[in-house]
């Protein structure tokens, strides 16, 4: 793969051509080698960086010696294609919002990857040397099972390369800094029954029929809203799938309701667990995939700092984060880590993600201002 | 194939061997050739038959010029075989119901094909004459969709091969009469919502939460039992499916309850479909499968004299049929039918399936009866 034509990750530039030849190279998560070598053979030979390569995740490290390191991170996988590439430029003259780059990975995060790829080959350079030192991790499989996960791959194989005093994770966040992210817990609700023939359904008894209980639960639910320094988190409960029956002449001896329980990150996995356990209380529970949440860790003096500097350069005021982000894999590796990027997180996974292009230079601006300082 | 041995079809038969013979030819639904072809061959070259094959079905009829026909139908087909085949002999000396064969298709309806099969090699043969025509059945894909099925398939290619003046179903009736049968129909009960990552559930609308309501009504529902010429049938309705959500972190939008209900022969289809609408009021109801039930017509004539006949040699009395059974398709083609067959219905489809060989005698004696006269 040819790597980015200097010209696209120029200093000045609006970063719009770099991010729309990021996303028109495809890599849902599993084929992202072609990326991942693009981006590599951008980065390798610039005397300011030690760039390493595993499995189809690249690192880029300064070596400044400089007594603190940040870490900006971001996946080049993203969710299937929905016939949305190559990307469009819609110019949109009477919008005060302006341009718009509509297509797969603009949002969710390639407008992020833009960034940190520009920035790193600048960063470091001469007469543009960082305050900090500082760790450009782009990585592989972040839209898939956890277990695939490129970080975490990294965390496990190469430790020492991700050290650092705080990261920033590029993730899509309207340009404003959002701090934390709520946990996720998933469970399996599971209702027993006897299975019969549906001629004489009077000799079993319907599993379907008892999960209405279960799913009266959680259509009474009401989900908090809880505040953790500072910061709002609204938490969700609600059933992803839900599955009975093997034929249509049984009555079903066995019904599961799959449940996603997000959680604020004030409550911990075995919290929320117990918590699950009291809604569903008199039911069969068990829990098949969790993840904790994160603090927001914005009271980090280098956080601070990062605040301050967005603030100045795009407006953006400290937000929480909803979704869950490898934010919280930084925090158990037990790096205050916060989410930053350009575009909206409504709009990724969706066929019409599209990113206002003004945010691509804001962030970069941002970004360089509190690295370089 | 080879035919099967005379020895085995011999007049004075418990007709054990026949039919461990006949089962231990695995004929699940689409596989029915190799039966077929036994059957065909058993049948072919007997001077009192005239026999036709139409896929896997196989039609044997005397023609002696009788004014009255009877046809005596039973399918060759059987559920997936559960690691209960071959058959197996159980002598059970200590037990007073006697021995049992126990594997798939004995009840369901193996026994009916060995006793229909004896019989049509015996009744028409010299000192054997029957009272009126008969017309012998042996038919494929029973145990699958509607529309595959061999009997109706023969209605459609050569409808005047089913001509007849009253019908048996050799379908397990633990060898006493089952008029009539239940109808049965499956409905689609759908609720929309609103997609939504599941992280930020509040932008959208649950669908397997909506559903709670529609299994409350299922839950809540208390099934009538009808009393139809003396019959009375039990009436069900139950969710059989039920399915929802596309992906661990998607709020879904779209949920699928599949409900089967049995009516009673009194019902109309369309009266049917109007009580589903009822109870499912505001929900959005289609009807995916449909098959009319069948009154018991033990009114007819020629039911009363094979009622009698049945209550003489095996003591049984008219029952209700509750399973939807192809005595509904001889009602639609205008002929009275019922079941007729050894074996416990209860145990059909079951991996235990087993039949009391005593019954395989006297069903096949309380028939010859009624047909020789």
């Amino acid at each position: 793969m040819t790597p980015f034509d200097d010209a696209l990750l120029a200093p000045g530039s609006d970063l719009v051509e770099l991010t729309a030849a990021i996303c028109d190279i495809p890599s849902v998560s599993g084929d992202e080698a072609a990326l991942a070598d693009a981006i590599e053979q951008t980065l390798r030979g610039r005397p300011h960086l030690d760039v390493h390569r595993d499995g189809d995740a690249v690192v880029a490290r300064t070596t400044f010696g400089r007594d603190r390191r940040v870490v900006v991170a971001g996946h080049i996988d993203t969710v299937p294609v929905a016939d949305n590439l190559p990307v469009r430029l819609e110019e949109r003259p009477g919008d005060a919002a302006g341009a718009i780059l509509r297509g797969r990975g603009t949002v969710d995060m390639k407008g992020g990857v833009a960034v940190a790829l520009a920035l790193a080959c600048e960063v470091g350079t001469p007469g543009t040397e960082p305050a900090v030192d500082v760790t450009w991790v782009f990585y592989d499989h972040e839209e898939v099972e956890a277990s695939l996960n490129g970080l975490g791959r990294l965390a496990r194989n190469h430790p020492r390369l991700l050290d650092g005093d705080f990261a920033v994770l590029g993730e899509p966040s309207n340009s404003g800094i959002e701090g934390g992210c709520n946990g996720t817990m998933r469970v399996e609700v599971r209702t027993r029954g006897v299975a019969a023939h549906s001629a004489r359904s009077w000799t079993g008894v319907n599993a379907i029929h008892a999960a209405a209980e279960v799913l009266a639960r959680l259509d009474r639910y009401t989900p908090r809203t809880v505040t953790v320094e500072g910061l709002d988190y609204r938490e969700g409960l609600n059933a992803v799938r839900i599955r009975g029956g093997i034929a249509g002449n049984v009555v079903p001896d066995e019904c599961v309701v799959e449940v996603n329980y997000r959680f604020a990150p004030s409550r911990s996995e075995a919290e929320a667990e117990q918590h699950l356990r009291e809604v569903f209380d008199g039911f069969d529970v068990t829990v098949t995939d969790s993840s904790p949440g994160a603090r927001p860790g914005l009271d980090a003096p280098m956080a601070k700092d990062f605040a301050a500097a967005v603030l100045a350069v795009t407006g953006g005021e400290p937000r929480p984060k909803y979704g869950w982000t490898d934010v919280a894999r930084f925090a158990g590796l037990g790096i205050p880590a916060v989410n930053f990027g350009p575009g909206d997180p409504l709009l990724a996974h969706k066929d019409d993600e599209h990113l206002p292009v003004a945010e691509l230079a804001a962030c970069r601006d941002a970004l360089r201002a509190w690295l370089v300082g």
